[in-house]
């Protein structure tokens, strides 16, 4: 057994979908979450900054001693994770391969398709993961940027989101797909609209859980499960607390978050000096 | 004269768009020009976080040596305006004032609505500067955060960004407004949709423009135009130079951007803290 608590990292708050799994999936464990809302988004930016920002994001869950990094940002997956995985000693899960796994196991016509951010889709990194396992596998990805400025305001049953929808998922519905991989953290928000638009012959795979799902299934055959009595205690941060953090945190989490605590920039990117001092791992 | 260059800000690419007017009104100055492309958007930030971007941004242009700095970001101008005059020893020019006044002269009816991101709006900023100057006027404000993801995406000539308009500002058709104060500098872009939905008897005011129209008159007065022969050079400087950049600042600035430097975040911070070190502000 093992109590330390499971690292979860985002760019902002659409992890929080990956935590509300953990709860529900794992519900002995306890979280540490970051979400690193003071450079959200992730999707746009370069691949140099993003591997300073993934870098700094989990040598901070670090300092809360974790026992295993889940990467909640699909981005991170998509272009940094052997990355993170050569400089820190503790398993690292990614959303990429989970949801490329998945989508690989429910298919039946090899015909699937992956949506994300730009950063994700221009990545290649889904194709790649689920050609890994499915070499036939014919695969179309779409990215669809505003996904997730329409899911933060809100608007996840609009005509304007149905509307973005069409825009977006238009070419996919004449690919007869029958699995939609959703590639960002957010998207579980949409799902509902996203089903109704393409129909119940295609089948919706939200990468969150099932990285989830591997995550137990790694600390059970490690023997790593908490098995503490009591009520886990969680433990939530943002870099930057914005008047309306609580109002999207309720979306994503039953009964929204009691308390949330604001760690500055600075003290991240000290969190991964301290550790490249220390020479725990070359940053 | 002077001849040292004009200094501009903003979160990110947005504010080429007051760029592209010193270019217009003020052909023979030199332009510096900041995005601080890692951390877009700063529309959704705290306000602590807002006051630290700020400096940090300043300082960088600071260190370029300009003679004027334009505040193009209309959350900056609306939240940190005066905290920037009491540590910079140059003129500071925001978009907030400049916009509350030229809609202040336009109106006719002193209806006067204001759109902007949820920081701006939320700061009530626009409001007070345009009730100082006409304290009978009634002002009507609405937060349109889609609109500059929207604009990024490039769908300002689309169904979608019809329809999110229609939204946002469907509640202004029936406030019998007759001046509308574009408080963002990127929705410039969005105007000819907005001036579609919104018809001829509503006169939209672009901030942007109309404080580079008031830098012209400061520097004019303080005889500190620049008056060397020879095309000036620009130097446009992005704290993440993501690969969608080149395509997003063509639709900004006619002809697009020959040349664009990349800064580190860590530069820009070094940038503020050499300030406070050599004592010339407090940050």
């Amino acid at each position: 057994m093992d109590d330390r608590p499971i690292g979860i990292f985002d760019s902002g708050v659409g992890g929080l979908t990956v935590a509300e799994k953990v709860f529900r999936l794992l519900p002995r464990e306890r979280v540490v979450y970051f979400g690193d809302t003071a450079r959200v988004p992730y999707g746009n930016k370069s691949l140099a900054a993003l591997r300073v920002f993934a870098s700094e994001d989990a040598a901070f869950l670090m300092q809360h001693d974790v026992k295993a990094i889940v990467v909640a940002c699909n981005t991170i997956a998509a272009v940094a994770l052997e990355y993170l995985r050569e400089r820190f000693p503790v398993p690292i899960f990614g959303v990429v391969c989970a949801g490329a796994r998945r989508a690989v196991e429910v298919t039946r016509t090899k015909r699937i398709g992956v949506i994300g951010t730009r950063v994700t889709i221009h990545s290649g990194a889904f194709v790649r993961a689920i050609k890994a396992r499915m070499p036939d596998a014919v695969v179309h990805s779409v990215a669809c940027p505003l996904f997730v400025p329409l899911i933060e305001e809100g608007w996840t049953d609009h005509p304007v989101a149905d509307a973005v929808i069409a825009e977006y998922l238009g070419g996919l519905r004449t690919r007869d797909i029958d699995t939609l991989v959703l590639g960002c953290s957010h998207y579980p928000l949409l799902a509902p609209a996203i089903a109704r638009y393409l129909g119940p012959a295609v089948t919706l795979v939200e990468a969150g859980e099932v990285s989830v799902l591997e995550l137990r299934g790694q600390l059970e055959g490690a023997g790593a499960l908490r098995e503490s009595e009591g009520r886990p205690e969680h433990r939530f941060y943002v870099s930057d607390l914005s008047p309306n953090f609580h109002l999207i945190a309720a979306s994503f989490i039953n009964g929204g978050i009691s308390r949330v605590e604001e760690v500055s920039p600075e003290a991240i990117s000290a969190a991964a000096r301290q550790r490249l001092q220390r020479g725990d791992a070359a940053l």
